[in-house]
């Protein structure tokens, strides 16, 4: 299994407070040590930080703090491998192009099989590596573009991943992140929790090593912050745990499906 | 316009003599301070480290060195812009998936129109950004999949590439690197240069900044490296200067086609 952790905003915000502690548990607060990535969206691109070394030991994911990358979507994840060779190939987020856009997906969770395409359905995605959850992913992405030529409305979207989401979960344990930069959804089968920050900003306290982070010099009274992780990241907030099939839609730091 | 980089080896191999050198031309040596990328590929997978900076001046490119990459292919481009503003959409090298491989693309030069594609064609690739250049990419990348539903023979893929690059120069300049992680493409319209190095190795000498290396404490016997760039890299090594519309096929370090 895995731990994901994702970041939808409406101005662009640093992911260092979260990812901090996220990153203890790649050995240190738990084991997962079989890899580390993260993507930040910078408009229409994506930055992406990958590595086969635990995220405390990587160099790429040490360096992260000095390039101060703001964003509006972040998705990161530290890996704890079930199916795949620990390799740069099996490690996520995963990234596609879906309609002129960049789409990057993680997941958490463990799929024992995959239905087939449809038979007159199109092969737009392959897998590159070996996990189930590159493939689900690729699935996913050959649904969507089989069905919608160009994208769709957000409605539309929204019902479509949910149902191949629901499908997907009858295999086994399927949360997932995804983003193109502009939306974040996020689905649970078994372990998703997200907060949103606002004003007023106060104190939070971290649950891996109880550093405080006072958000208030950093912060504006329209400041909108989803944090979305697979366990709390904090221990002083009410984090919302996602139900069993739920899939969340977050835009400009809130939920609005 | 832009510059061109590119590594293919049998062993793996850093890169960063020539690296060096190369991003002298972004600010110090040449103008070419529009952005800068780079892809180390590792196995299957690819790292890419992309910035709107110069590479003189970004962060990301000036923390390469400490990662001690090594690769069987790289490709490197420093940007100076002629279509499409400066962002990181439009920031060199590309990246799709094509037959369950990750494909990287980079160019230099300038296409003032692209031609169209068959009517009864499938769009499996539409560009994210707003160049000449990725959408140039895309243009190849959709004949071949509309060709191939699968990876054809190395002969096979080599004539479509041929065909496709001589067909798209048509429309202007067009020299570029093209890599699947196992072997390196490199066309050229106008300005593109290789160097093979084998043993008996010895000392090189850098023309940007006349910096020298002696590679033999680095290779042994069986070593070979092919090195690609715009304009030469070194001053006392025999570059071999690519013909108008020639493609050249690099695998395990040596020109095969």
């Amino acid at each position: 299994m895995c731990q994901l952790l994702g970041m939808n905003c409406n101005v662009p915000t640093d992911m260092n407070f979260s990812m901090d502690g996220f990153y203890l548990r790649a050995g240190q607060t738990d084991q997962h040590c079989d890899g580390c990535g993260v993507a930040f969206f910078q408009g229409k691109s994506v930055r992406i930080f990958r590595d086969n070394l635990s995220a405390l030991t990587s160099p790429i994911a040490q360096s992260l703090r000095k390039y101060d990358l703001k964003t509006l979507n972040g998705i990161a994840h530290i890996r704890k491998a079930t199916q795949g060779e620990i390799n740069l190939e099996n490690t996520h987020p995963f990234l596609r192009e879906l309609w002129g856009e960049n789409w990057v997906f993680a997941h958490n969770g463990n799929l024992t099989a995959l239905p087939h395409l449809e038979e007159n359905n199109i092969i737009f995605y392959e897998p590159i590596g070996t996990t189930d959850s590159e493939a689900a992913f690729c699935f996913m992405a050959n649904q969507l573009k089989n069905k919608f030529k160009t994208k769709p409305t957000e409605k539309q979207l929204f019902e479509s991943i949910k149902e191949i989401s629901q499908t997907l979960q009858e295999n086994g344990t399927f949360n997932f992140l995804l983003s193109n930069g502009e939306v974040m959804f996020a689905f649970c089968t078994t372990d998703l929790y997200y907060i949103t920050r606002h004003a007023p900003f106060g104190e939070v306290l971290r649950v891996d090593d109880d550093a405080v982070i006072d958000f208030r010099p950093y912060t504006t009274e329209r400041d909108k912050v989803t944090i979305i992780a697979t366990r709390p990241l904090t221990k002083n907030e009410n984090w919302v745990k996602m139900e069993k099939g739920e899939l969340c839609l977050f835009k400009q730091g809130e939920r609005i499906k």
